[in-house]
């Protein structure tokens, strides 16, 4: 019979996996979970045995695993910080529709303070549109002062979750935890 | 009672919405869905009365309505064309998650056919990292052929769902049709 003492599983969503140090960084939000009473699962934790299986089929069962991972979590929290591009990483943000849709409590940061309509602004400014496809879009739908699509944004704070903004030392955007922690810490507010 | 002939309803995930031309955009998509034999739903198409209210409670309300069309719907297709930077639309990807974890088949297309690795490097070939956070992320990851990242990937084709990749005339990236339609033809061979 499982106890009441059984700490909460928290999905570790983000662009982390991508990283060369992945592994370093899934230990770091690891052992910070479990400074605050939770146990961090990452995307690559899922045991599977891939060598010599062609790269549709690997990818599709890592794709499997995580959606069941995911299932298996109480909560999720994900590293939003922008990641090639305006917005963040798009797997991220699957897995938080996804676990927003099973109604799961989401949380999210961002090592980026600038609001969605800014990001895209900056971008239009110094990168132009890409892929070049002209004069794209307009930024006006999301005047919203919203940190993110506002998909993302309401999904996470109906869900019962927290989004936390802030800015880091230039270079470690993908890196800085604080975020991560200040997650965990709303995130210990609840009942469990 | 319902009758057996009712349509079935798709969700008309993409950023569109951002698009100058988004009406237009719906209504050419809406028209597709008709000769398809179903019903389209835009994200626009809930009738919030929004005025007045502060930015924050304008997303909140169409965020909510968006999760509720989806509810409502008996398939997504999505438009996955990248936007803004190397893949697709951050909110595009939240909708898919959400709709895959309901259980619902979910498809998409691309304009793009180059799959996401060599976007990601042509990304950082041309643009560099954005935002400026250094040499960020291995693409190692992602080297499976799929379009996109493989949690988008694998949720549409383990839905029941087909994912169609094309390339189009230069400039039309954004608003051509012809995938979306490829994806009505798939979803039609499935039984309503």
């Amino acid at each position: 019979m499982p106890t009441l003492s059984t700490p909460p599983k928290v999905y570790l969503a983000g662009p982390e996996v991508f990283l060369a140090n992945a592994k370093a960084m899934a230990e770091a939000k690891k052992e910070l979970c479990r400074q605050h009473g939770f146990v961090g699962v990452f995307p690559l934790d899922a045991d599977l045995a891939l060598e010599g299986l062609p790269g549709a089929e690997k990818a599709r069962q890592i794709g499997l695993a995580d959606e069941g991972l995911i299932h298996v979590c109480q909560l999720v929290i994900a590293n939003l910080t922008p990641f090639r591009g305006v917005s963040a990483d798009i797997g991220t943000a699957y897995e938080l529709g996804y676990a927003r849709a099973l109604g799961k409590p989401v949380f999210g940061y961002t090592n980026i303070a600038a609001d969605y309509r800014q990001r895209a602004a900056l971008f239009r400014a110094t990168k132009g549109s890409w892929p070049d496809h002209g004069d794209d879009a307009s930024v006006d739908m999301e005047d919203f002062g919203l940190a993110e699509n506002l998909m993302l944004d309401t999904g996470i704070r109906e869900s019962g979750g927290t989004l936390i903004r802030m800015d880091v030392a230039a270079g470690s955007e993908l890196t800085d935890l604080q975020g991560f922690e200040r997650c965990l810490e709303q995130a210990a507010k609840l009942v469990w």
